[in-house]
């Protein structure tokens, strides 16, 4: 039996089921699902339009009267893809899906405030189905927090294809003075792609010099030079999973100030690490985080939040900031990424994605923190 | 002089000029703009996070009184892109300009309705601004759909990325039996960055053989062999605007079959080419090319529109399709590309971009459209 057949596959139904009860929690009889992340995740359909419609226990049968509606180019992608669910095929695809939960009486359904935009509900609304129409937002994206085996699999893969991808462009001196950070982003992606990614992340950043200062910044046609720092923070895409790491690298031989600032963020990345358990609450993680670059006297240079939840999109639920509001559960991926930027000089952030477990974090992304020297 | 200072730059203070005229019929006060691409039309500004209040004419100093809001990471970045604005910092962004359209007392607010979701729509209504919320849908997305010079420019050269690339894999001996659809894909974008791309416009469809009866197929690991279509739809990103083009290669000779139905999609789409002209109803510019296709019978196999305006997004108004609504105007940028595909053994799809002109359009994809047999 090979890896592939050992690995545990997504489990839909186990997924729709943890939604069932939340639905109950919030005593609805049916969630209108449109968010096309929501849908892949609890049904593993991923076209480009799609709408799915949950019912809560109560509802007799509630798996069997569970149905996903697309349209007519998906036709065959939704049987293959999500065999195990009545599929409805309608150009207006939503709004069919409203008009079947009208002719079953279906009651209180639910809808994603967060996504459905005024001009939808409004069309809702004036179909007259019937239904008592309550807007709950999030709720997929709370069951989304928490991976399973299958999703940590996949968060494992691709994080391991962007190690290799940096060792890969390391080894092949891809990063050199008189490079620019353009071309250091194109060989980075296209070894994603060699390392198997189906997608690139995120908009891979490079940032050279006093660029590197610019906490997101675009690669250029600026040119690498001895003596910068020189920032990446990328990303692979597996099984629609996605990855996420910065590492900071010194051109040459680095300079005090640079050893300083590295060896700070490194110890405020460290202590963010060390602070994600079960149970914390995630602005305790960011102050754990943040107070190492605080006692430094550099507060005020680390000026975004700590990190974020990863998994189907880049940025899910937790925020790990200063205004996060929970606290993290065994099994929630997660990023932590302290920086420090001093404005025209240059900065440094150090990476990191990890799976939140009782006796520590799962470290997803292994490339090695200490100050990478390239010579 | 060289090139780049001849050519026109973008005129955002025109746009937002066109857009208080539409403001003006439709009787409000202002606009809030959160779509980030139509922030992006009206000011230049690229960051992930924006709302911009546009006043009236009726407003006095109209132009001034105009705000861009976005959050601190993008202070030094919204001061650079939009020099000629007011810009606010604010981490609730969109909510800290209604607070300010409060103060100023706009009185009737538009918003974008299409965009806004329920959520942020009574987050704005509880404000309590004493503003009257109206909801306005597509207002920017009108004006986007006639491109202005600086526009076209930006799209000619996206053309010429896409048509230089694929001459270059062709050049290369990408496509030959023996490599995978996948591999095909990598090639194309990698040579689209080769020459200038910013980024890939959609997701890259290499089809071949059976799966290129797929209308929107994603690269697998799939072989392509001797006597296969291989269908390639792809498109680069330059300055922000979108190239789209299909073109449909044989793997060595063709077969009557294989010569038969390419010429038939050449022809249809040929009159669809044909038909745009200022003036003409979207619909007939669908038919004009549809009927081709269903004199020969196979209607039925041509399952999707005849096409889409392309700009800023890579599907913009307007639908070229059968339920579209609307006339072309000259300086609309649109799409032509029909397709016929029979399930199971393969398909064609030929598709252009071109701009709509008096005394006919201007074809951008400069590709030949000859049946080209790859050897």
């Amino acid at each position: 039996m090979c890896a592939d057949h050992a690995a545990p596959g997504p489990d839909y139904a186990a997924r729709r089921s943890a939604l069932r009860s939340l639905l109950m929690e919030n005593e609805v009889d049916a969630l209108l699902v449109t968010d096309l992340v929501n849908v892949r995740y609890l049904t593993g359909f991923t076209g480009s339009n799609a709408a799915l419609l949950v019912h809560a226990w109560e509802m007799r049968n509630a798996e069997e009267r569970t149905v996903i509606g697309t349209d007519g180019r998906y036709r065959d992608q939704v049987a293959q893809q999500v065999p195990d669910l009545r599929a409805e095929i309608a150009r207006a695809t939503a709004r069919r899906i409203m008009e079947l939960a009208g002719e079953w009486q279906v009651g209180r359904v639910g809808y994603e405030s967060h996504i459905v935009t005024v001009d939808q509900q409004r069309g809702f609304a004036e179909q007259k189905t019937g239904l008592e129409l309550v807007p709950i937002p999030g709720l997929v994206e709370q069951l989304r927090m928490v991976k399973d085996d299958y999703e940590v699999a996949q968060l494992r893969a691709a994080c391991a294809a962007g190690d290799a991808a940096l060792a890969t462009i390391l080894e092949r001196g891809a990063l050199r003075p008189g490079r620019t950070e353009r071309q250091v982003a194109r060989d980075l992606e296209w070894a994603m792609y060699e390392h198997g990614a189906e997608a690139i992340a995120f908009e891979t950043i490079v940032a050279a010099g006093p660029n590197s200062a610019i906490p997101h910044h675009r690669p250029t046609g600026a040119i690498l030079r001895a003596g910068d720092f020189v920032k990446i923070d990328f990303g692979a895409v597996i099984g629609g999973y996605h990855s996420d790491m910065t590492r900071t690298f010194v051109l040459g031989a680095p300079s005090d100030w640079q050893r300083e600032v590295y060896a700070l963020v490194e110890e405020s990345q460290r202590a963010g690490r060390n602070a994600l358990r079960p149970g914390a609450e995630v602005v305790d993680v960011d102050a754990a985080a943040r107070s190492v670059i605080e006692a430094a006297g550099h507060g005020r240079l680390f000026s975004h939040g700590l990190g974020h939840g990863v998994g189907l999109r880049i940025h899910e639920a937790p925020g790990i900031m200063k205004s996060g509001t929970g606290t993290l559960l065994s099994g929630v991926a997660v990023t932590v990424e302290p920086g420090v930027y001093f404005p025209g000089r240059g900065g440094v952030r150090i990476e990191d994605t990890l799976v939140v477990r009782e006796g520590g974090p799962e470290l997803l992304t292994n490339t090695s923190k200490d100050l990478t020297v390239v010579e």
